[in-house]
């Protein structure tokens, strides 16, 4: 009975079965498929009203089949409600609706649902965080939102719990303790249900990890399997780390992955290398390091793998998304790297398809047929007490986190880039359990500007670019209205058409957006969902160190804008 | 050039001068009007664009001309842009507005410039808060809104500093120290232009201060006179105070006075003695706490007053503010008083011409003929050791310092009330400098409810009332499109038909409103400016306290919402 308004419970109550049932169809459409299950998320790209999964689907392809709101009408796009979470900082959050429930998670780990209509909240859920964690955390207080299945809410903290809530009241159901912050673990996914299990990966190659991947039974939070990143000795790979290197060898899993049910097969894609910037005290590819994993659902064995950047001395952080698109017959993977790089990966076996930039890349001179890079070296390599200046792109990207969208229908990718340049150096360092393992630093961004890049999959040729003064610091949502939606650190939330790239519409949210856009469907009207707070590693690197010099004086923020159609 | 975007400036750059001068009046009206002279506050009342002064005019009415947004079209009411602060806790403040350029003030001491149209940034400034302020601070980390004048915008601060800047950089112009916060006094009030002086009231009763009010010059920042509220030995009215009582005897002034000009009166309004709940250790009148004076603007002197409630054992600060009125013959203030009662005083000379309930009073017995209340004594006396339980109205009012507005056309008073209930026990205490002085305590407020009550200023009449699930907790606003606009403790910014109290529109901000609306006109299209976040006394008091259980799980918040009419 989750969404419906006090007015229509109390009307219920009073009412003979049949009545109330119909009135329930009319006022919940899809009423009693509320508990999410297995069905429902692998069905997630058929079903227009809610939004389940991180990627809205199993492919991740951040497509909505939603149309009223489209190019004809945008311009009526208004702010229906607006909810503060009371927390700023870093809001990479997105909004998860089941059935006229939003869920959505806030900086220091805060979890709201609220009433998809109204914004009125139904309960809340506050993680305690201990005293001591920011001394173990790198990269701010974010969180990336809620998995809803079998009646619960799954919540990922800083603190590398995993905390069952009950979808209805928020009461914890079980909370396991997955890892140690102290050893620089921590959580800032949107876990990952699948068929009976929850899956997560963990945070903390900055401090020299040694990254995994693990799931856990959805009902008992049992663990039922941990696939270690970065291989051990005996293990295929570990040859690829200089001496003990692979104990502190990063590998963090913290973007949620992909998964393809008819190949029985979970994308989950890694991180850069512990230390982030001296690749020397770690010679070798360093596996599986900034690679995209194709695991076994049922057991995570390593069935194959891509590595985008080997023995990454620029902290290119190869985590970000992969989306699974069919092109023509070709089954693939599309990731845009950090890297600069836009990539094709046949998904049934990890093969190089294409690499095409999304920036100036002077770090490699290309890719070789394989889609190894070709290293600039030693133009661009990153030494002790040598500063390698102009390196293109930055630590940023290339494209940052902030996941693309897909248009499967029209075969087109939309991609959030950064375009920064960056001075570097290496500086010597030892690893130290739970300090920051970066051996380097960086010196200086120069400030540059960003862009929503269109490409088309088949081919990797861009269809349009619309560039933003600042970096693009957002996700991408795509929609059968023709529109693609995304946000800027200006604090904009904008509406694109997907065929042109022309702005059409736009709304001031009064902070940066660094989190993920979503659509939903209530009662029949469409509305879409943006968190808005610029907060820590974008707040921090672009803005701080000179990506961004004129956001200096922006301010931080913390709230949830719900946009929908003017009515009369 | 304040207001203009770039690309005009850009274009303007490149013109010929009678081209530019052409452009520049089509862009922004009223220009060469925009440094704020004493012509323009003492014409606010006629100038519909602009808002210019805490109460919009020196009568205080918060009533607007405008009425492009109107009773037939508010249901067109959308959000134009929003401002997030980055900071949180209680957002009592309200945007200035003058030719285009919208100021604001957000918790924590910071003035943001921002374009009044499209929500960006011109220019902030961020006020410097010495570490141990909280310990010597009553009542959260609020601020009440800068005041515009002679190029610069006016910033009274939490540890007592009155600082000048410049209205179109921001840049310190002067910062003068005029109260010491490690005694109690603070400031939270906006600032009165008048004249060539700038008036300002301290808060600190809580602590004991000796209260006072005080007018600097505009330009330099130097003293111009300094009016105790509590006389000393020798002055009259010194004799209302039992032996020393005096000294510690609070009456604070942080709420924005009024002004009449023919009659060149300055009303300003004073609060609670101290210590705020312990009658008996200073026997007496306890004069001039809980009462408006009416001074010498030139000098400070005290004309004559008007005094609520003496001797006060509740707390009622009679801090609220006075609006002045013209009711057929009569020149009048009215002030809704937190004891519950609404009056109307003869403002030529301090008389009593009615006070009428706002709310449930059991305190008194009723007003005598001069306006003293008849005391409800021994039944609600507040004594050491013995529990007053069911003193109505709470501490909170009657009314709050939350602004009420007053359509001088349609002769009506539109008031944002508490209907709250407490429980009272006096505590022995000894006045210790910066230490709270307050020698009772709150035991319980009961839940209660909140009220919209229009008040005929002639009779004292209610004309309609509107109930809120909680009490009122923003300021209210007039227009002459019919409509009066106030927020809810729930979030909810809400406009009503000023003749029926019918709720016409709302919108969701997401936290709860404790600040004032203010309207304005820029490039010929009015909006509506309310801040959003709730904190501070009102979460502690009305929330933590049992006023507004329901509330509990609220959020704070601290976002500035404009609005405008929907086009096409």
């Amino acid at each position: 009975m989750i969404g419906l308004k006090k007015s229509v419970l109390s009307f219920l109550a009073g009412s003979l079965g049949v009545i109330s049932l119909l009135i329930f169809c009319v006022a919940v459409p899809g009423y009693g498929q509320n508990v999410v299950n297995d069905r429902m998320l692998l069905n997630a790209d058929k079903d227009p009203n809610n939004w389940l999964l991180y990627g809205r689907d199993y492919a991740s392809t951040r497509h909505s089949p939603l149309n009223q709101i489209n190019i004809n009408n945008v311009k009526r796009l208004v702010p229906k409600w607006v909810f503060q979470f009371g927390y700023l900082d870093g809001q990479d959050s997105e909004a998860i609706v089941n059935n006229g429930v939003l869920y959505i998670t806030s900086s220091w780990n805060h979890v709201f649902a609220l009433d998809a209509r109204t914004g009125n909240m139904i309960w809340r859920y506050d993680h305690p965080l201990p005293e001591d964690l920011g001394k173990h955390l790198c990269c701010d207080v974010v969180n990336r939102g809620v998995a809803p299945y079998r009646g619960k809410v799954y919540f990922a903290t800083l603190d590398e719990h995993l905390v069952a809530l009950d979808a209805k009241t928020g009461k914890v159901v079980w909370d396991k303790v997955l890892g140690d912050y102290t050893y620089g673990e921590s959580f800032t996914l949107m876990p990952m249900a699948l068929r009976g299990k929850i899956i997560v990966g963990t945070s903390g190659a900055e401090y020299g990890i040694r990254g995994w991947i693990a799931a856990v039974d959805a009902d008992t939070g049992e663990l039922v399997w941990k696939t270690y990143t970065i291989p051990g000795p005996g293990e295929p790979g570990n040859d690829t780390w200089k001496g003990e290197s692979w104990k502190y060898g990063g590998g963090s899993a913290w973007i949620t992955g992909s998964y393809d049910p008819d190949l029985n097969i979970l994308y989950w894609p890694v991180g850069n290398p512990g230390p982030d910037m001296d690749r020397h005290i770690r010679e070798g590819d360093n596996l599986y390091t900034n690679s995209t994993l194709a695991l076994d659902p049922d057991t995570g064995k390593i069935k194959f793998y891509f590595q985008y950047t080997p023995n990454d001395p620029y902290d290119f952080d190869g985590v970000n998304e992969v989306i699974l698109a069919d092109v023509g017959e070709k089954k693939v993977w599309l990731h845009a790297d950090r890297n600069g790089y836009f990539y094709s990966i046949d998904r049934t076996n990890g093969k190089f398809i294409y690499g095409v930039p999304l920036s100036e890349i002077n770090w490699a001179k290309g890719l070789d047929p394989s889609g190894r890079p070709i290293m600039n070296w030693p133009e661009k390599d990153v030494h002790f007490d040598k500063v390698t200046r102009n390196i293109s792109p930055s630590l940023e990207g290339g494209k940052e986190w902030h996941p693309m969208a897909y248009n499967p229908k029209k075969g087109v990718a939309y991609v959030p880039t950064f375009q920064l340049t960056m001075d570097l150096q290496a500086m010597r360092q030892e690893w130290k359990r739970g300090e920051l393992y970066l051996a380097a630093k960086v010196l200086e961004y120069h400030p540059g500007y960003g862009s929503l890049v269109a490409i088309e999959a088949a081919t990797g040729k861009t269809k349009w670019s619309w560039n933003n003064k600042s970096p693009m610091t957002s996700g991408v949502l795509s929609t059968d209205g023709g529109l693609v939606f995304a946000g800027n650190p200006e604090g904009e939330f904008m509406a694109f058409n997907d065929e042109t790239g022309e702005l059409l519409w736009k709304f001031q949210t009064g902070s940066g957006i660094v989190g993920n856009p979503t659509t939903f469907s209530v009662d029949g009207k469409q509305y879409i969902a943006v968190p808005s707070g610029l907060g820590g590693w974008m707040g921090w690197a672009t803005l701080g160190q000179g990506g961004a010099p004129w956001l200096k004086t922006a301010t931080k923020g913390g709230a949830l804008f719900v946009f929908g159609l003017f009515e009369e």
